[in-house]
């Protein structure tokens, strides 16, 4: 390797400072899913292509990483977690006790055009239930997917929701016939990144009359909640939800074309890129998918976007170690005196290391201490043993203080 | 998908029984690696085929998952962790403070051809210490990796220490040309599946006289610990693994090419199908990748080797569900009764589901909890809401009692 070799473009290294922060976001994600009562499912990196192809329109055809492996298979680097857990769902239907709620959080692999927040490999966290047509999953999912964000610190959530039977009814109301219904929608989502009259001449484009157009739009503006959503916006408000934060969206529409009811997005104000999560119901694509109806609903959290948002909100906590303390070797004749103090500290939990270099001198173990973010640093050396005594240093203050050896663990935790 | 697809040969599902106990297995994992002070880190699973190929040798090229992306680039997926990890190191020399303790907990691919314990797509942990050729070093890791299946519960762990110089030494004092040698440990590395004799013969038809071969096979034999291998057995005991648990292993050869020094294994003496973890130490393999020289050690847990041997030692709970309690909804107009118990529940941290239907008799939502494996199931009916009280039965007790609501977590926690 003379040249250095850089990662894929789109594909990113995590070092130890975003890692740990990534790592403890899934954590708090990954408890409050289990505490709701999700459990875990994994699936496969790489599929056979005919269960991807052609799931996802036609766009997204070009986007997957669709090879042939060495035995000449047609595989494909996975997508998204649904498709597969159609598969998963049509494989094991004895052993998944309807209704079922899972989740699951593994990477996805789309060739898009990397841009700001744009990656071709990243991490999604999807939880669904399947196998019931209640509104109270519905309001599960949300209230799930709400309690996440509250829990990870953030303040105003914004719940957007809207009913795809609402924006259907509108549409044959005015007469839009079924097959360009989905390609409307799919206009329509583009609302946020585009203006009112930019997806107006979309539309026009897309072989509707303007005077359509227009009435369309004036339907829209004007749709109210169905009697089903206010149902929703109740049940959510008895999980905890304000009522100021539930706002009925009707432009909201989602780009996928499998949403058959409910849709929604939650947002944060103080975030402008874009919506954390998003989700909705689909009861007809585990049928299409696997050959049984399920009626399901879900939503996924775009991960890479709240680890953005949680860094613009300031709500995580710089770290570049999760290491506590460094227990420094004073010479290799005392070696055994350092290690009996890191094992004592590792005992405890508390996350220690011993400097792995016996040829160091202290000042380099203190540099090296201070290098990588470690608040304390125990000194053992032949005075100290002499008394049983330690020194401990703490590099933020720059204080240290000889200490007897039991009293270290009182002074650290 | 009118026929079932199945998941690729090689690849797996993991259904929440395997998942949950997956996830708590890595979960100790990673603890113990945070408490001895690895920082984590990630890279992506494709990287460019240059930095992957002819880095493990011949045999590894044909096992990699390599392929032409949609823009024509040459990728390839990881086939391990060290060697995009040595990119990471010449890439970011500033930002990492050496010595330099890391974990990698990722997948990695190999198009091996599938049997029992080998899988295509599997979990590798690692820890690494870079930057130092202090024994030390040698020892933590090998300390770590204990303390991992002492924590999962393992007893009788052993640890078979050998050192390459060792080896080669013997080799250059019995003429194995320099040439040969690498091919030579490769060869013995297979004696714990095949037997001295085939070894031999192999070793013949490499073009070692047989007499060389026998006189190779006696030193070995008679191999006695260098004074470096001495000073690790201590320090490991400084460390807390018993004398009688390291085990001085002339012929462990580990079959990878870049071992440079002290090698090792570590097994369950009641766990027959091979080693749970090995390393050693590499030191000039990542300036072989970054140019740049820096020493290392390591080891790697084959994760599925792992949950296997826990399997086998009964070391894994059954569990099929992390929800302890179903709040059950006894009509529909009781169910904000029933969101509110859910509500206190998850608020205490009890992993609780309310079930996620409102037209399911009781009959049928007991079987789903049941199913299910969830133990505690909470009943507010009417005549529970006019006095207060909550309904709890126990399912694997198949008991129940009439209760305040107040009095539910206590009785549950």
């Amino acid at each position: 390797m003379s040249k250095k070799i850089q990662p894929l473009k789109g594909f990113r290294d995590f070092l130890p400072k975003d890692a740990i922060k990534r790592q403890k976001v899934l954590d708090t994600i990954r408890n409050i899913f289990e505490n709701f009562g999700y459990d875990p499912l994994e699936t496969p990196s790489l599929e056979y292509q005919e269960l991807l192809l052609n799931k996802y329109g036609e766009e997204a055809n070009k986007l997957i990483y669709a090879f042939e492996d060495l035995g000449g298979r047609k595989v494909a680097l996975k997508y998204d977690q649904t498709v597969p857990t159609s598969r998963i769902i049509s494989t094991y239907k004895e052993e998944v006790a309807m209704p079922w709620k899972r989740y699951q959080i593994q990477n996805v692999w789309r060739a898009e055009n990397p841009q700001k927040g744009r990656f071709r490999e990243f991490l999604q966290c999807d939880i669904d239930i399947f196998g019931t047509k209640s509104i109270v999953s519905d309001a599960e999912i949300i209230n799930t997917a709400w309690k996440v964000l509250e829990k990870l610190g953030f303040k105003n959530i914004k719940v957007l929701i809207n009913d795809r039977e609402i924006l259907y009814d509108i549409m044959k109301k005015n007469k839009i016939s079924n097959d360009l219904q989905s390609s409307v929608i799919q206009s329509i989502d583009k609302l946020d990144k585009k203006s009112e009259s930019e997806i107006k001449k979309e539309l026009i484009s897309k072989k509707i009359l303007a005077s359509q157009v227009n009435k369309l739009f004036k339907s829209i503006k004007e749709a109210k909640p169905s009697s089903k959503l206010s149902d929703l916006f109740a049940l959510l408000e008895s999980f905890g939800i304000l009522e100021k934060d539930i706002e009925f969206t009707p432009f909201l529409s989602r780009g996928l074309d499998y949403y058959t009811g409910t849709i929604f997005e939650i947002k944060i104000p103080n975030y402008e890129a874009g919506s954390i999560a998003g989700g909705g119901r689909y009861d007809n694509l585990i049928e299409k998918l696997s050959g049984t109806n399920i009626p399901a609903v879900g939503i996924s959290f775009g991960f890479d976007r709240l680890i953005d948002a949680l860094e613009e909100n300031k709500l995580l906590k710089e770290e570049i170690t999760s290491t506590k303390v460094l227990v420094t070797i004073f010479s290799e004749k005392h070696l055994t005196n350092s290690i009996q103090i890191v094992n004592l500290l590792r005992n405890s939990g508390i996350s220690s290391e011993i400097y792995p270099d016996t040829k160091d001198k202290l000042q380099k173990q203190l540099k090296y201490a201070d290098k990588k973010g470690i608040l304390w640093v125990v000194i053992i050396g032949p005075e100290e043993i002499i008394k049983g005594n330690v020194t401990l240093k703490n590099l933020k203050s720059k204080t240290q203080e000889t200490i007897p050896s039991q009293a270290l663990l009182t002074k650290i935790t």
